[in-house]
């Protein structure tokens, strides 16, 4: 096949990119020299080399030469190893983690439960998040677990998963779960709120 | 001066209306036979003649006929004297109403203040506010006072100069005055929420 | 009727303008005193007594005073009276005048004829338009009609109509039917262009 | 440099790519298998081995094997060598080409020249395309050379200075130096049309 279609067939599988800017990151890379194109592919292989997921948090890290297999987040020591929050994806945690306003550990989804899902336990890892709260109320003390999925459907969806699949454990090693509070968030004007999003800001007055 | 060119200068004044979308109304206007435009001048009359704003809440409402001067919301028996909502426009008093959730009494600002606004009392209902609390204070028991702001920098503005007026009465009469609740609002995502709005939701948490 | 909801209904009629606009635009008219709402309605009043559809071009015109029939374009003295320029609408009209490039008479058809339309004769002017030739072709030696119909499905099928029912006329007084020339307008890539563009473009060089 | 970073940092380059997009990528490919990875980088490794610039229109194309330098619509038996198109950058070529309306030889600029920019010749093959020129006009009988630039400003500026650079040879070997016809292009409404394409659309009007 010819690499010029093969290379726009790839970039239009990227997210967000249609075949006609497929083709112009094509013709991008042909108008860069092969150094250029040469530090991408390295880039890559390094990706593949380098990176790998944290065993305890599931985000993608980049091994600081050794074989360590937790990430810098979960490494370190002041971490409050009671508190667990729930998170969809890796730019959840990443952003959440910037903002500097949790002290506890993180576990990402790797998704979350589209309205209707028939397999609702293949889209998430739900059953490595089952193991890893029994391991740290085990061992850790671990007393709360935050839901921090996205206040849409998909996310909606997923908590009421996540509290169906987790009650058995929260009752036997008493850990509160608990979700995110819903309210106004930045920027949000009364004028278009929905009811749910009206309600939720009139109960958590203060 | 030309009508037409009139028509274009006064509907240009319309919110979010150009001078382009102000000439389409008007060749509008005038494929419409005269009936339509006839509607449209009774209608604008009705407005002058039979809408009136309340006096307790400040909306504009129809009068049933007669010289009544408190609105359909404010003239119902079962509302609760004890609780009012300060709204900045008379939509999100509408769009709060509609909600069916709030069984309070409403008080329309009438906007609110921009930052660095330097006389903000002319921005607002302010005085009319004061006067509205103190009364209902006195006469009907009030012990809530719910600042139901947009969640931008105007309405955080506007609550911290309401908090500020009304502070010598909330004391004298005992009266909480309470902001809605701040958090995920429908739709929010994790990825994309600003560290305020993440702090807010994580300290709400439930 | 509630006038508001009244008001409301008639703006959501507007083109362009939905039920939230239209709310919006009954809002800021209350917000304003009733002296800009009588200006308004009187704009009104003075649309239908002042304008005037000139009985030769079919633009709307406001008369200056007396019972003219004639726009002032139409009006004008140094016109060429052998051509004819048919476009579809009052601004089209008004944006080829402004442009300054075009000395002779105008017809406005008053819309263009969708595809499939079943009645075509009934969306626009058409036997306007062919009294309208036949008289200038009688009296007053026309020997071009140019048709400005957009470059869209609904101009080139408004064209086709046109040239159908004008063929026996143009043939009988000798008249050329042209049409506005094809080719890369202001702003035109290459990289975006259609087939038939790129055709017109490539026919036309010079 | 931590891969993750620096593919970001590499994908933000890319043209209409920001660092929010850039990350997605990333997280997009750490999201897919090895392999997928590999696919890419032997592709990126193909294009620098196997893509050749066409030696005569100066379009990148896979060589089939061999070491040949022209490609394979230069080498198509059947094309005009009278006449020579001149675009702007690949894709307009591959339009233009896809069109099927255009029978002669391609040259490709490799870009435009923007207004006021001081070294015109560094912004595009001028020297190469002179050499064509008049390589083509001494071997092949070239007559006409068709400027076939993006109908914006930067496409004009290009198209003046070639002339001036291209008028000597025009001259000596007897070319026509022409550029694509301007008018109305599909879509256009004469409602938003700027005087100069109702200009040109008025006087190649047919």
């Amino acid at each position: 096949m010819n690499p010029i279609s093969q290379l726009i067939e790839l970039f239009s599988k990227f997210p967000g990119i249609g075949p006609r800017q497929a083709k112009r990151f094509v013709y991008f890379l042909l108008s860069k020299d092969a150094e250029f194109r040469n530090e991408l592919s390295g880039a890559l292989a390094r990706l593949s080399e380098e990176v790998s997921q944290c065993s305890s948090c599931f985000r993608y890290f980049q091994r600081s030469g050794g074989e360590e297999k937790i990430c810098s987040v979960c490494s370190e020591d002041d971490r409050d190893k009671a508190m667990l929050m729930v998170v969809e994806k890796d730019v959840d945690l990443e952003n959440m983690h910037k903002a500097g306003i949790w002290n506890g550990f993180y576990f990402i989804l790797g998704g979350a439960i589209p309205v209707l899902e028939k397999e609702p336990a293949k889209k998430i890892r739900a059953k490595e998040l089952f193991y890893a709260i029994q391991d740290r109320a085990k061992n850790n003390g671990l007393r709360e677990v935050v839901l921090a999925m996205n206040a849409n459907s998909e996310g909606e969806n997923t908590a009421i998963y996540l509290l169906k699949i987790l009650e058995p454990l929260a009752e036997k090693y008493s850990i509160s779960i608990t979700s995110l509070g819903r309210g106004l968030s930045t920027g949000t004007e009364l004028e278009y709120s929905d009811k749910e999003t009206l309600k939720d800001a009139l109960s958590s007055r203060r």
